[in-house]
């Protein structure tokens, strides 16, 4: 069977969470199998391998998870983006737009040498947003953005078009 | 020169947070550079390479980071507890007291098989409280405890106290 249809056999669907409406994608399932949980990330770590990265970014809380497990195979450094109030030394931060109200990210200012080739890591791309947010805090630190990496893409949320510009690739897609 | 010394060596005090009196041990500027990164990572593994572990277990935010690595190195599933609310599926949960105040952590019902053999993962062992609630919540899911490795330990504060009865392995010693 195809990685990607293995893969999103083992995620669990939990109607109305976080609110009313919402079908969440739950990928405790997927992660707690040995098996899968190898297939994952042998399949997003694939598609990058022998590329030149420095830097594997990657955003709390379930980012980190797969930012930490490529950033070690690609031979990269790890580098955290944080709620606000979490990084406890001098951070830029951005503060942008959700569906209700608004968040605020934060990352060390000496986080990424000057031109670091960085990737972007995540579990879920959505509508974009924080992704999005996150490429613009990366650009006060002068870093180049090679790729931009999901698990998960919901593709009826267009969270490409926020991305527009950036190689951005998906092992799985709804 | 050892490799606790050089890991030492690239975390960062930083005094006075999160609140006045207490230096803060910031691994940031250990992640972000690959070497000490690998380094570190390997440090914790070559402690439980061979052995047989079902699941390695880790608490959210900065526990998911090497959690997930040593998970992925001892191809094992990777379970997750988190804060109130996280979990999307039905949980047992444990409420336990911190300095001050009160925190309560959460894990899937079903995030382990009966009598799993499990490896808790964390970067810091400080009063050893959180942990000691991690190890009541896994008995509700009947694992057995393999080990419980942690990045450093801070061992004025006698946090092994709390974890009698467990092997525990930390690279690091403050």
């Amino acid at each position: 069977m195809k990685n990607s249809n293995v893969l999103a056999k083992s995620i669990r669907d939990i109607p109305d969470f976080p609110k009313k409406g919402i079908v969440f994608k739950d990928i405790t399932t997927l992660l707690q199998n040995a098996k899968t949980y190898k297939r994952a990330i042998d399949s997003i770590y694939n598609q990058y391998k022998g590329k030149r990265i420095d830097n594997v970014v990657c955003v709390e809380a379930r980012g980190f998870i797969f930012g930490a497990v490529l950033a070690y195979k690609l031979n990269a450094g790890l580098v955290l983006i944080r709620k606000k109030g979490k990084l406890p030394y001098k951070t830029h931060s951005i503060t942008y737009a959700l569906e209700y109200g608004k968040d605020t990210l934060e990352i060390h200012q000496d986080a990424l040498q000057k031109n670091a080739r960085v990737l972007i890591v995540d579990d879920v791309l959505a509508t974009g947003g924080t992704i999005a947010a996150v490429s613009r805090l990366l650009k006060k630190l002068n870093a180049k953005i090679s790729g931009i990496a999901f698990l998960i893409e919901l593709t009826f949320l267009d969270g490409r078009e926020k991305l527009k510009g950036y190689p951005v690739s998906a092992v799985i897609k709804y």
